[in-house]
């Protein structure tokens, strides 16, 4: 079987999981059965390839290719996807882990035998990357190396009041014992993941591949705007509290911030409630997302759009709550590790370095073990989106290109 | 046991029915199982006091005492409720006119025998009222009259798709013979309905209980903003479609026109989609909900908001549809009943004549059968809220307003 018709393959088995019949998008949500069903393919992956499985105490699955042990060689990424999602995000860094690893074997065997690579390499697929269910993302990863409270995540609640606690034992899993794995950390060398990309920066170069320098900062705050539920047939202008009013004003100054900052700043999940149709809302969620070049940019665009909406918050005689719901800083991936990948794939792909406007388990990782990116060209840039896609040419290109990495760094 | 002691035991009977844990307001939706218990409470009233009760075609529940028939003076309201409603918008009108007979009747009652009325008298409670299920408001009243298509009706969809038809089916009502009720209407002679106040002009004046004049012209449309669903974090503010960003706009300037013409305009329920924290939205669907004096002020304003949220979506690559869910013209009340009921009321709570800003089922039985509308004092304003609220004072007064009123009519 040619590596294409692999590729082909294994993206045809993932391809109805938690398909959206109606747009084509995906909804692979966090400790749902969709999730379940991953799960269950991530494991016969393995197992077809003769890898230990473990999962982890945080909901993170780990195969090993040789025995667990320290300085492994580390790939993979996440199967889950934001609503709607597109099918690249997440799994093609796992189904080219996969690959990567079936083209080594293939190059170590001599005669029927396999040789093992001088480390251990594992493929990881983190779980709730995305954070939709429960507002955080990098749910996974976060709790692996520490950066979120193992209680602070128990206690996270989706859009039915269901805590994540509830969610994973529903699901089978046990939450009692999430928090930081020092034994897991101790095993990893060094962390590859590969990831579409997730603007156009490879399309403008041209090159089929990339090699992340840093995550620019970004962050997750909820402004919660309440007002006065009040009948809308009867209830004077100049009586009302209503709530939708500044929230729509904080629409447009977070445009407005953002523009004027060279940053991006997005509010694509509301809530409004109690929702009805002749009734002025009572209150009104939504969910600021921001990004910036760097840490000072982020907090200053942020602290414009609150106190704009704050200002006509008070001219509503509604209040406004914000509270913070996650904030990565800068992240820089291990620099002499990025630079062995450039030289590595430098030669074949050109492999230029560029910026990730999003945030990725490797960036959480980066704190704790050398981390590294590649990027793989998208060529609208589209991304949590059912049109999310990648040419299969450029697909294999990263599953070759993960193949060298893997190869140098193990072997 | 006191008129004060009967109401207080009738409304302690209905307050637990779909009511709130939390907020304390209520959640009473057509064709769910709190609304069958809501059913369950009214056919016991009528049994309790031997009065024959009919579920008509449409799901609208009638009691009657006396034989049914043509020139039946009819009362009643609705017991459904907005999302997080009030206990009074609708129940008031039900339990006052159960106790008004019960008044009219003790008067009536010759040693042990009961005198029956003239004409025939009838408590009403029509389905779905306040249109929070299905998008329409009245549609109880509104299929009753035929100004609603019954294929219309059984097709409409709630927020998790399921039709009306499905819904009835599922309550155990047959969805198949809706539509006008030539038989029903026959038999009104006129409808009297009584009504929590959604306003202030009561405390203005103040009196107890008012007499309603016209109902304001109102609608609700949908505005559909459509744009492109991209990634929040690596899309370039230039290259992106969010079209929360006309919605926010929108926003405003129903607010804006409003003013300028001294209309009402809310817009209280939004769908952002798909709803991640992380990506642009797709679509956001939202209502606008508009009142005018007048008719021709009333398109005025909806044109004016539509053209600026059209213009605005123009310039951010957004579409926008717009879908007129319901219309209903100004309503005027029969000139000689309204007169009739301030002259019987007049003497004793001088009953000022006031315009309703919110529609109601006798706006919609003003089309075809005699109605008129009694206000009971609001002493807040808050409608459409837990906060929704009147003084037991007034409600006797309103009892003994309505028994007035039947007594006149009917006997």
């Amino acid at each position: 079987m040619t590596l294409e018709e692999s590729f082909r393959r294994l993206w045809h088995e993932l391809e109805p999981i938690g398909r959206n019949q109606l747009t084509g998008g995906y909804d692979r949500f966090a400790w749902t059965p969709v999730d379940d069903e991953l799960r269950g393919w991530f494991r016969a992956q393995a197992e077809q390839r003769d890898m230990a499985v473990v999962d982890d105490r945080n909901g993170n699955q780990w195969a090993w290719w040789g025995e667990p042990g320290p300085g492994a060689i580390v790939t993979g990424s996440h199967l889950d996807s934001v609503p709607d999602g597109g099918a690249y995000d997440g799994p093609l860094g796992v189904v080219s882990a996969f690959l990567a690893i079936d083209e080594l074997r293939a190059e170590l065997r001599v005669g029927r035998q396999s040789v093992a690579p001088a480390r251990p390499i594992a493929v990881v697929r983190f779980a709730d990357e995305e954070g939709t269910r429960f507002g955080v993302a990098c749910i996974g990863s976060r709790l692996l190396t520490g950066a979120l409270e193992p209680e602070r995540a128990r206690g996270l609640r989706d859009a039915d009041g269901v805590t994540l606690a509830d969610a994973m034992r529903a699901a089978g899993t046990a939450p009692e014992h999430l928090g930081r794995d020092d034994e897991a950390l101790a095993r990893i060398g060094a962390f590859v993941e590969l990831h579409v990309e997730q603007g156009r920066a490879l399309v403008d170069v041209p090159a089929p591949v990339g090699v992340a320098t840093i995550v620019r900062p970004h962050g997750r705050w909820r402004l919660s705007f309440r007002g006065e539920a009040n009948h809308a047939g009867t209830t004077r202008l100049a009586d009302r509290h209503d709530p939708t009013l500044p929230f729509a004003f904080a629409v447009q100054a977070a445009r407005a911030a953002a523009e004027a900052a060279g940053a991006l700043a997005t509010i694509g999940k509301v809530r409004v409630e109690p929702g009805g149709t002749n009734a002025i809302a009572a209150e009104v969620h939504a969910w600021l997302d921001a990004r910036a070049p760097d840490d000072a940019a982020l907090r200053s665009i942020v602290a414009k759009i609150v106190t704009r909406a704050e200002r006509c918050a008070d001219q509503h005689g509604v209040t406004l709550e914000v509270v913070k719901e996650s904030y990565t800083p800068v992240v820089e991936f291990d620099p002499s590790l990025r630079d062995r990948l450039r030289k590595i794939l430098c030669a074949r792909l050109g492999a230029p370095a560029l910026a990730s406007g999003a945030g990725h388990d490797a960036g959480i990782l980066a704190a704790v073990v050398p981390s590294a990116m590649l990027f793989v060209r998208n060529p609208t840039g589209a991304s949590h989106t059912p049109a999310e896609t990648a040419e299969l040419d450029d697909c294999i290109t990263g599953v070759r290109a993960l193949r060298a990495v893997l190869e140098d760094l193990a072997c």
